[in-house]
């Protein structure tokens, strides 16, 4: 396993604003391949269901995904935001192949089982094809994925976008060195989030367990951080959550907050 | 060249009609392979545009593509459209791929430049990246592909998939014997436009000549024609017109209509 795969995350905040997604697609575009680019939803699919008069459905402050919903982030996330990505990585010298899980079957799902809550047209991840993966890499292709995969009964369903980056991730530690990057719009793990500048420069679980018991760590970086250090768990060598502008600095260990399993 | 390609095209009003797609796609599902879908956009777009406020804007009967109404054809054909494609033929045991012109550079197209008529984001091909569909199908994929190329500036362009349809076929005629199908809601080439059995069963270009001089073909029938008849005298085998329903029919020669170079 000589190669190192790289796995990036975009979050949707960055999607939103053109000028960093720009900025964040011509460094994204400089780093050696193999590699993977997993975008977010951002706030187009909210303005999008608004113009269409579809109601975004909330349950105990979770989102419901109804059918009309599904066709919004289907159209959304798999069809404008996944190919103005494509098309502008294409320019760059970095040959882009835009996906869905569903797209040569690389991410099978399971629609999630009604419990307290019903959750809709949302998919848990049950199979990442990396052979077909490693396939795409093997053409120089660059995977840019949308967070939507599909079940064996050929439904398609919103999934979690870091979800999807770390299995991934995980899931091609079989064929390479894989090293994940969650790029969003602060410059990491914050211990003060009023303030920008004070990243933690490494999380450990130990010291993940103490932030997340003083309330320093909370609300949706703890799914994020789980996730991460779920990867590390299962093979994934670094793990960096980072500022988009910051992705260059942050693949040689230079900003943002490094995840290890090493106390 | 042991293999035969197909290339099949299918029509928007097919895809609008939720039976009429799933006839279809189980129908396509059991085609041998290697084989290429290349699929129409249908009245969703429309549907979708006027929900959204975006009027469509027409020039001399001709569609204008505006930034809005690109942003709009991309969600539905590259999103909706396609994706719903993909995951509807995972089940029938056809691991399809859901793929732009922009998608691993596959088919580059310019901006129409503006003469009469500025036509907006309207993509003339220029290049089919043989290669990469070549590969794509080695790895035993069907690429779907939604009628939306780039530009070398990294623009998403509206492109009419009959055309798209021709020249994948022709291009991909470097590797395979090409057949062309072009399935729609009619049984072929109508010599009487009211009687759905008045079916042409064969078309040579003379015969062709004859039926648009007498107008018994016209309108949006010859732009479909000019673009079959380009194909086979660029080497394309076969190319045939038929009803969706009568797909594998056609592919046999038994249903729609035949063209022929030979007189």
């Amino acid at each position: 396993m000589s190669h190192t795969l790289l796995v990036v995350k975009i979050g949707g905040n960055v999607i939103d604003n053109p000028d960093a997604c720009t900025r964040f697609l011509a460094a994204f575009a400089q780093l050696p391949s193999p590699k993977i680019l997993v975008h977010g939803g951002g706030k187009v699919a909210t303005q999008v269901a608004e113009r269409l008069g579809v109601k975004t459905k909330m349950v105990d402050g979770r989102r419901i995904t109804d059918q009309s919903m599904l066709d919004v982030v289907t159209m959304v996330y798999a069809g404008l935001v996944n190919k103005n990505l494509v098309a502008q990585l294409q320019p760059l010298s970095c040959t882009a192949i835009g996906l869905t899980g569903a797209d040569a079957g690389i991410i099978r799902s399971v629609k999630r089982p009604v419990q307290d809550v019903d959750y809709g047209y949302v998919g848990d991840i049950v199979q990442v094809s990396k052979r077909q993966i490693r396939a795409l890499l093997d053409m120089y292709l660059v995977p840019v994925i949308a967070p939507i995969t599909y079940s064996s009964e050929g439904l398609l369903l919103n999934t979690n976008a870091d979800t999807m980056a770390s299995a991934i991730a995980v899931e091609m530690t079989y064929f390479y060195k894989v090293e994940l990057v969650y790029c969003f719009e602060k410059k990491g793990v914050l211990s003060d989030p009023d303030d920008d500048a004070a990243v933690i420069s490494s999380l450990t679980p130990t010291s993940y367990a103490e932030f997340k018991a003083s309330g320093v760590i909370n609300k949706g970086m703890i799914p994020k951080l789980d996730n991460a250090f779920k990867a590390l768990r299962e093979n994934v060598s670094r793990v960096t959550i980072c500022h988009a502008d910051d992705l260059m600095a942050a693949t040689s260990g230079e900003a943002g907050t490094l995840l290890s399993l090493d106390e």
